[in-house]
């Protein structure tokens, strides 16, 4: 990470806070200079199991398509390797640590006993499927979460607004109705039902808190409240008292301390005993103070396999679509907005992957290029609308607006003339469009979008993010850490361990990003405008109800593979 | 050739006829025994200048998209080596050769003078494109067709029905209005358009027939009479005599004797002065006969890097999309139908060169497989629909149902977990379907289609023709030779020649298949329904008017082009 300039106010010793982003790959530990934010070291631990979707680890049981699940021990193993190795590399003293702070995928949660140990480390659950961790992306829960918003939408529930008028498969709901249904012992051995991201964090303070964040957005909790006995009786009438048996628990609010580290996870980690932990977090949400990004206007899209965009708004809104909007959810004062795209680079990296040819892979290697790079290259290299190409970005689904993850990929136009980067360009501005999808609907709920402002691994793909702000007409700011989340969570546990009173005052001095650094060509946007009310057509015609074919294709794969 | 069975009935010298076919790339000369169709040897020669879709070779002016022209002596290049080449190889004397039969692709149109000089031959024209010929596949007139049959609809013209109510951008009328529209001093120029099929006969008669059926399925000649002069006059005035001055010709019946050899077309094929040469035709409708499959009912396929359908009717109906019905127009005594898909081969072929990553390259390489053959076997091994994927086969546009060039590729459903022989079998699936809409439409005009009869390259793809089987549910049979379009030019000539009294009887003799070869199995057929319905939905949503994304597309990508 270079040399740190030393901006210090004074002449005080240096305090550290250490970030911990759990993402879906692996974990990631960052120490960070309290007083500006410097990033001293970080350090990654790669999961041992990494996304479990093929077999079970414990007996080498194929699993279903479109599951994803985890196991709880690889994010302890984080603690325990990448969290020492992290201080070591900075050079400081772990005595001048003051404060953890975490960030974890969403929803990604998982059953446990009243004392947090997973029904997966249980000698007669270990063989259970539905005893692990649910990632995030694990995407077999779309019968369920039918029926969620079918009987909110019959017994109108208020809350169903707060989440542009669906409920995701991914969440907390639909996948705990589908573990009820599917396996039902071990529903009901399972005494509490928990995010990952409030499991670390009882992991490291022996407290249960609920964070703020996820129980709004992937917990249907509005206004202080569940969704009511009745409702979930309706789903099915041994769900009627999970809310109060499994899922309820105290919340804490982002930026406050969750408790002190444990003996054990001060062993675990080699910090001191007692600092501050802070509440969970959510690796999206936590990476607007990262960008010092809070203001209501500046939407902030973490780009990687997949896009989630989070903004801070001074009034409440329905917008069509969104993931949600949670008082305080990205930071206390604020209605916080999100919306996501399930599925961005990594559907550039399926297509490099699965549709590139030799001659190609041996073009870029001569050259010295990334795949992506050498195919981004020669992807710039054509007029807009030249590939004669439209594309949908569904190929994992759809979140924002759509929120249905039966949908999947589609590409139109391809002829017998039509190479490679022309199909990878059509992907590269399906995504695009995806976004102003959804800009287009937070600006005509009345939620206006003036700036957007990008973290994540897509960052270094200049030719994407010059599509970005052709496509959405939006300035695009990018963030000034290669670790967003990390650092955000470590402003976090900055403010836990009271080094600032707020986290938008800690934002200020500990975040930043570098403004407006692409703007959109009038010439390229104007065209753009055609190719994106094609997209808007195609994307009405397949996701909202038109042609079900991508829904009935699913079932025909479904029957095919159990035949 | 292999050893060829000598059944002759007689003690007579044997007797031969040569077949030459012109194909897309390359013209191919086969030495047949008259007696019994045996084929003793055949030549290939490629055409020097292939296809010229990219620049024109005298100039290296860049043509615009979607043009594709040849030049003409690169046909007569194949009279004077693979000719020579095949009677050599046959080990024959050429003196017992009583007969030489062509077949060509169509419509494959070029300008000349009256006495048959190419317009391209002429220095003052050697750099015009519009001088060359203009290939089957060139389809840079769609706007040209679309007023053709506008017009023809406004006006009732009562031809347009036998075309089943479209007429092509690939055939005469609308490739010529182009060149009169977009290069009139070559159009002024030109005294005859002749189809390449009259052409090559042309050289080797000295004697300018045109065949009945490229007259009557590219020419729009119906009961003896072609468009009338009001009604060319309508489509642009100084198009008014394009059929009298420069169309119009006596017709030659398939079968007939156009003229006797010349004198120089001898020197360069070494074949005997004055022998019979037969009457022009085309490599589909000529295919018939070679498989000696005429009767009402038998669908012949030729499948290649396209597909034509033609078949023998003993009444005349209007078929909604074929591509025409014409008296005679594949033997005398019948209504010759034809249809035609314009992307098969050259669908597979381009996705096996732009869209499979180096590993399958790798093993189909290490198993001593063609990937055709690697993709085709791992697409075999999986349950029909399991890949969840429906395609649109109109990578080259869509010659039956739709006559519409315009259109273009679609895969519906391709997820992260999508590989390269999913899309690949979705693709073969996708040229299946189009084969059904075809015989479906055929079969609802009354006109029933009772068995297909495949010929051409695709022959070898085993695991293609069962998916057609299944889809199709109808028996498949398969050609005897692999050299259909040569031979069933060889039966031609060995009827001009007065071998036989009639096609029909000569192809009984020298034509062969293999009957039900390929049969439907019904649980796939009834899987396959399911599929069908998704792809009937695509086709009439992209391809009749519902979304004309494809055409603007299109439009866009000529624009951008153009920029």
């Amino acid at each position: 990470m270079g040399t740190i300039p030393d901006n210090r106010p004074d002449n005080r010793p240096d305090k550290y806070a250490i970030g911990i982003d759990f993402g879906t790959l692996s974990g990631r530990a960052v120490v960070v200079r309290v007083s500006d934010g410097a990033e001293l070291a970080g350090e990654v631990h790669e999961y041992r199991h990494g996304v479990v979707d093929h077999v079970l680890p414990s007996t080498g049981e194929r699993l279903p398509p479109d599951w994803a699940l985890q196991v709880p021990s690889d994010y302890v193993d984080v603690l325990k390797t990448a969290v020492p190795k992290a201080v070591a590399k900075a050079g400081i003293d772990a005595g001048d640590v003051i404060g953890v702070g975490t960030d974890f995928t969403a929803s990604t949660p998982l059953p446990t006993l009243a004392d947090g140990t997973p029904l997966c480390e249980l000698e007669r659950f270990a063989d259970r499927p539905h005893a692990y961790v649910k990632l995030w992306k694990h995407h077999a829960a779309q019968r369920q979460a039918d029926r969620i918003n079918a009987v909110a939408r019959e017994r109108g529930e208020p809350w169903l607004d707060r989440y542009g008028g669906l409920i995701s498969s991914e969440w907390e709901f639909a996948k705990a109705l589908q573990l009820l249904e599917e396996d039902p012992e071990a529903y009901r051995a399972m005494e509490r039902w928990v995010e990952a991201a409030d499991w670390i964090v009882w992991q490291l303070t022996g407290t249960y808190v609920r964070n703020n964040c996820t129980a709004g957005y992937k917990g249907i909790r509005q206004d202080g409240a569940y969704p009511s006995r009745e409702y979930l009786a309706a789903l099915n009438p041994e769900f009627a008292d999970f809310v109060e048996q499994k899922l309820d628990q105290p919340i804490g609010n982002l930026g406050d301390r969750a408790g002190g580290l444990t003996a054990q996870a001060a062993q675990w980690t080699g910090l001191p005993e007692g600092i501050a932990v802070a509440v969970g977090n959510v690796d999206a949400h936590v990476t607007a103070p990262a960008a010092n990004a809070v203001e209501p206007g500046q939407m902030v899209a973490i780009m990687g396999t997949s896009t989630c965009h989070v903004m801070n708004g001074t009034t409440l809104r329905d917008v069509p679509g969104m993931c949600g909007v949670v008082d305080g959810g990205i930071m206390a004062g604020y209605w916080g907005y999100e919306a996501g795209q399930t599925g961005v680079g990594d559907i550039f990296a399926w297509f490099a992957d699965t549709s590139v040819p030799p001659e190609y892979h041996a073009e870029a290697e001569r050259r010295g290029l990334d795949i992506h790079d050498h195919l981004s290259e020669l992807a710039a290299a054509q007029q807009v609308g030249e590939h004669g190409l439209v594309a949908l970005d569904w190929h994992n689904g759809n979140r924002s607006v759509l929120v249905n993850h039966e949908l999947s990929g589609v590409v139109v136009g391809q002829t017998l003339a039509t190479r490679p980067e022309d199909t990878y360009r059509a992907l590269l501005e399906a995504t695009a469009f995806g976004t102003r999808t959804i800009t287009d609907s937070f600006t005509t709920a009345g939620v206006d979008v003036t700036e957007l402002v990008v973290a994540g691994g897509l960052l270094r793909n200049r030719v994407l993010l010059q599509i970005y702000a052709d496509v959405t007409r939006l300035p695009l700011s990018v963030i000034g850490s290669e670790q967003g989340p990390a650092l955000g969570s470590a402003i976090h546990a900055a403010v836990a361990a009271g080094a600032y009173p707020d986290v938008r005052t800690a934002a200020a001095a500990m975040g930043r990003s570098e403004r407006a650094v692409y703007t959109p060509d009038p010439g390229r946007a104007d065209a753009y405008d055609a190719l994106y009310a094609e997209y808007v057509t195609l994307h009405d015609y397949f996701g909202r109800g038109t042609n079900d074919v991508m829904r009935r294709l699913r079932e025909i794969r479904r029957k095919a593979l159990s035949a």
